[in-house]
């Protein structure tokens, strides 16, 4: 474990006030499966009839329980359902026995709270290739079953943790008729640690009514845009898992006003994502890159991900050095269609270059001031076409360095 | 410019005696581009008929030297040619006035050498986005052409280099039926430096008697498994370019499929390409990542770039952390197909993962006690079919922080 517990200078002030919502309990325990004197293992409960849709790290080498809430999602909705998460080991690259620990948990949670095991969802983070001491977790169910509550998701979100250095909460609600729906979520992530392997983990709750299918649905599309559009460092974990779960408690069907609901539920995402950017390991500056004029979205991505993922990049903004060429470099090597000469580049609100060359009215230390504040927001047009796409990220500092390789397992 | 002159600790002790290459002359200047005290201007003049082959970076926001140099490859080479280099400024990003400058020290060295000017390859390093002052190369010119010596490659070694701690040279040589052929090549980079943007150069030289087709075909068939098979940080540059230039004066004829001749170019290549790797910014290790059993070669090289490009990978390595989870994350994220449970992974000798989990009889002490050698062998055989491939890099430590944040323009 690393020995770095300054919390990250990007966090927000506070945990925010989180809504309770109906048919949701969390429980949490200290089982020991890895950190001594915390929390680690987290139970969610979800009431008869809840749907729940989820997406997963496309990774080649995922954890087994990757692979079993994969195998899960989509099934039958009728019954109650639970989610059970440990931090500390991640139960990834641990063979078959991997998936036995995985099932010796799925099937105590079921029988602590009389539900069938095909409606128990598993996540594990941590350290990658150590088998799972299952048995603690198992050990912590009677306990979890028995202090189940509707106002502790604040204590689970702390339950999940692994390097992060701090707690991570989002909610929204919008109202229809007299009635409300709430949206409430919690994130882990995205540190990578010596010699852990932390991951991102993401859970939203809502009361809204929606089927299984389209629940899916709407979590698939606006993970593109929220989730999928942050990068730290540009490796992908092993267990990545976002799970969304709706109770319909509220009695708002979410098709009546489909518009409110997507608007509520990606701000919740979009805000975890960001949190998940800021809490990047070694992070002292939050940024934004816009890519606008590409000749598709997608090209826009490829582009923005370049520049996002970019040592060079993230080091110049780490030294609050608006070093322009090393975007230029960045979008020459991304593999997307550019054109030299096209192109425009803007740090905040200065326009730096365009047209192929520095823009003859650019001053070195206009730039220099807006590299200096915390949130910097890069904007490139490429001239082309409509496409466009937005990515967070953070710099690359000797904070990530000092995570990553001064401590030693 | 950054501070850091210490020479890496895995730098080659001395630079090698290299042959003279009959038909090829050079000469050095300090023409005060950008560094003073000391040269920055290295001018190579070549034999009537020499053949001049060359593989440039494919960024597509390349530098205006190198395009020209693209556009001149493959021309008539019936008369001599000419190379230019100079450090300190890349024009890269430089719009018209960036060809101008271009055109300007073309025709003054074809002028001084009295060559045609589409002979004259012009190459650029340094930083990005600045007007070359291309009146200071042209002032050196008449300097430069008086003084050419077939014996001082070394100083041209010294005089292209940017943020490189050592020059880079090596040589090959073999004989045919009483005849010597000879090969000897200069290369820099491939650093990246706050404010500069330092880049892969390399220029070869030898005697062989070659048509430009066969000189081009053997190049870029022998790039792909040495200077593409190097990253330091995964960003590319906008100037990388490789010039192989054959003079004929051995009276040895090759072809395109010389075994000998591909061999002993091969050989200087990557010993090349591998002091590039050693030059790496902050580097403390030279890592070879071998992949075999993969579905094809092109797949086993995702695999094995992800491995080296993956900043987790390189600071576990940087903290002697014999950290094999990340190798399966990495293989795990690349895109490119994989088994978990028929995959193993070697440090060296030692056999960690098989199977889809940890050797039985892997002792982490024994890992450990490799990751402490300043030279890193991780081999990863896919346990599917053929295909391999091998890449080298260096790792992430805090040296590549200092370097390219510490430091401001």
């Amino acid at each position: 474990m690393a020995k770095i517990t300054k919390v990250s200078p990007l966090a927000p002030a506070s945990f925010p006030e989180l809504p309770a919502i109906e048919g949701v309990k969390f429980a949490t325990a200290a089982a020991g499966v890895k950190y001594e004197a915390r929390t680690d293992v987290m139970l969610a409960s979800l009431c008869e009839g809840a749907a729940v849709a989820g997406v997963f790290t496309r990774s080649s080498t995922r954890s087994a329980a990757v692979l079993d809430c994969q195998s899960k999602i989509g099934g039958d909705a009728s019954g109650g359902a639970a989610i059970l998460v440990n931090s500390g080991n991640s139960n990834a690259f641990t063979g078959a026995v991997g998936q036995a620990s995985v099932d010796a948990i799925s099937s105590a949670t079921a029988a602590a709270l009389g539900l069938e095991q095909s409606r128990v969802f598993t996540s594990s983070t941590g350290v990658i290739g150590e088998r799972l001491p299952h048995g603690k977790i198992v050990d912590a169910l009677g306990g979890l079953a028995g202090s189940l509550s509707e106002t502790s998701i604040s204590d689970a979100a702390k339950a999940i943790m692994t390097t992060d250095t701090f707690p991570k909460g989002a909610s929204a609600s919008y109202d229809v008729a007299g009635k409300t729906v709430n949206i409430a979520g919690i994130a882990k992530g995205s540190g990578m640690i010596a010699p852990d392997m932390a991951t991102m983990l993401v859970y939203l709750f809502t009361d809204v009514a929606i089927s299984q299918a389209d629940l899916q649905a709407v979590l698939s599309e606006l993970t593109d845009s929220t989730f999928n559009s942050i990068t730290v460092d540009s490796d992908t974990s092993t267990s990545d898992t976002l799970l969304l779960c709706a109770t319909g408690k509220s009695g708002v069907a979410a098709d009546q006003h489909d518009i409110a609901f997507k608007d509520a539920l990606r701000s919740v995402m979009l805000d975890l994502a960001h949190q998940v950017v800021r809490d990047g390991e070694g992070a002292t500056k939050f940024i934004e890159i816009r890519v606008t004029g590409a000749k598709s979205n997608a090209d826009a991505r490829v582009h923005a991900l370049s520049i996002a993922n970019s040592p060079l990049v993230k080091t110049a903004i780490a030294g609050e050095d608006p070093n322009w060429g090393r975007i230029v470099m960045a979008i020459g090597k991304s593999g997307a269609y550019a054109d030299r000469d096209k192109l425009s580049i803007m740090f905040g609100s200065v326009l730096v270059a365009e047209k192929g060359w520095v823009n003859p009215d650019y001053r070195e230390e206009d730039a220099a001031a807006l590299m200096k504040e915390q949130e910097i927001l890069i904007t490139v047009d490429l001239g082309l076409e409509q496409g466009s796409s937005t990515v967070w990220t953070c710099d690359l500092t000797h904070g990530y360095i000092e995570i990553n390789a001064d401590y030693r397992s």
